[in-house]
């Protein structure tokens, strides 16, 4: 299956998952439960919903508890935009060409619709609607709060607001990608594996790496996109990293060393995957969608 | 024991527990941690801990746990006070008479303080280092959750800036009280009830009913005061809320029917302690102290 049918489909599910929750929500505050909706359905890659249910398939795991982690780390993701997005921090009044949440509604109603988001996150993976027993979610719990907080997620936005601007090392760079969105990614893949019922530690250590490797191959590529991709086809304006010189990639390496260093972690991940006695044809095409794509 | 021999004894052993947690975390980030620190540690009336630690007591409940699950509801409250206090949202420069974190840092440190401090809380309550077994962390993070999010805290929140300067009805003033501030006042009892071995339904909804009236008469007692107290006792600006058309309980009832709410509410809590064969005295003496503070 092609990648982009992969997407729809997953795209497809998690947007009628996502969308469930959210209107299962009482009417106590209608603004904010309007805030936290639009924020999660603005579209996107959703990526790591996809990274859920590939991981989570190719060990068989439960249908249910998938969804449940794939929407958990969807809110995660989307309270992490919805906070990126506000004056004090990137300033951004469009995302995927539609006002972000402090432009739809106002600042106040965004940093609470986020607030909102990752707590429903946890609420959404320690609740009692899968099959999966409580130590299985409690680890899930333990696995998402350290991947999105001080230690992971959070801690990679601070680092990534401290060198902007400035010419950093390739190892401050890398940390800096590690963290901000690297944590997040391998922890979809971690999740799903977490939603199968028989817990392999050595499959789960190779999917982790798999996710390393991606999850930086994804912004190295980023990173090239930025100058070589026409501002029509990335949808966002080309060149945009230069102008506000961010460090990235092929300031570093150069354009073809950057090009090197994504076909290297593209082997990587296939490397990891090498280890797992499973079929991991999605993750496969999933590894080379994200050397390969073109926006 | 006294209200503020109580106070000084369980604020030293959540300071310290509190330092603990904040000092174990690596220097990633270094400003995101100290931003997370000073917010935490500004000191405050540490009422949710204490309500922890009283409840728990009561039932004879492990002292680590308690200490976890008493850090974890500080660091929900100390990040709701840090975002309360952004300028999108009520705007101060200053807490307890030190300038508040997006001051003493930046906007953006303070957001992403307040949202690491969010999921160090259920990194702490999902954390293996106490004696419960993984059902009942698993069932803490589900209280944690819900009580602080669209259902609880965050939920009040928006129905707070909602109803900003609007004159309400009595049961919208309650309803916004019971979210923003009930839910987690409820949710620091019942935590410190499942952290005892032993788990009686009917203990905790006795414990949930004398949190309930306690969480309102607080609020009701802040608005008498407001009124009532001189500035330099109450260390904030006195009349703060009639200037900013705050609706509040003796603007809807008249001082005196406020005072007898306070009253009413008194009661109902010790009504609720009456059906707890333990020994409630802290959880008595805290309910007094509620209704006779003058600051």
């Amino acid at each position: 299956m092609s990648f982009q049918l992969l997407q729809q489909q997953y795209g497809a599910r998690i947007d009628a998952v996502l969308r469930h929750h959210i209107d299962q929500l009482d009417n106590l505050a209608p603004e904010l439960k309007a805030a936290m909706k639009y924020g999660l359905l603005q579209g996107g890659k959703r990526v790591r919903p996809l990274l859920v249910y590939a991981s989570g398939e190719l060990l068989q795991a439960d249908a249910r508890a998938l969804d449940t982690a794939a929407a958990a780390i969807e809110c995660i993701h989307a309270y992490s935009l919805i906070h990126d997005d506000l004056p004090a921090m990137d300033n951004d009044d469009l995302r995927r060409g539609q006002p972000t949440v402090h432009k739809a509604f106002d600042e106040a109603t965004a940093i609470l619709a986020g607030d909102a988001l990752q707590t429903l996150a946890f609420e959404l993976v320690s609740g009692n609607d899968s099959a999966l027993d409580a130590g299985r979610r409690l680890r899930m719990v333990q696995e998402l709060a350290h991947a999105s907080g001080y230690h992971g997620m959070c801690g990679g936005q601070a680092l990534d607001i401290k060198y902007e601007g400035m010419a950093v090392e390739m190892a401050t760079l890398e940390s800096i990608h590690r963290h901000k969105t690297g944590a997040l990614i391998r922890c979809a893949v971690r999740l799903g594996a977490l939603c199968a019922s028989e817990l392999n530690e050595a499959h789960l250590t190779a999917l982790s790496r798999y996710a390393e490797a991606i999850g930086l191959a994804f912004q190295v590529q980023d990173d090239i996109l930025d100058i070589t991709a026409d501002t029509q086809v990335l949808g966002k304006t080309q060149g945009k990293d230069a102008a506000q010189q961010k460090s990235t990639y092929p300031a570093l390496l150069g354009l073809d060393g950057a090009r090197a260093l994504a076909r290297e972690l593209h082997q990587q991940a296939r490397a990891a995957l090498a280890d797992i006695p499973y079929n991991t044809h999605t993750l496969e095409t999933f590894a080379r969608y994200i050397v390969e794509r073109e926006f």
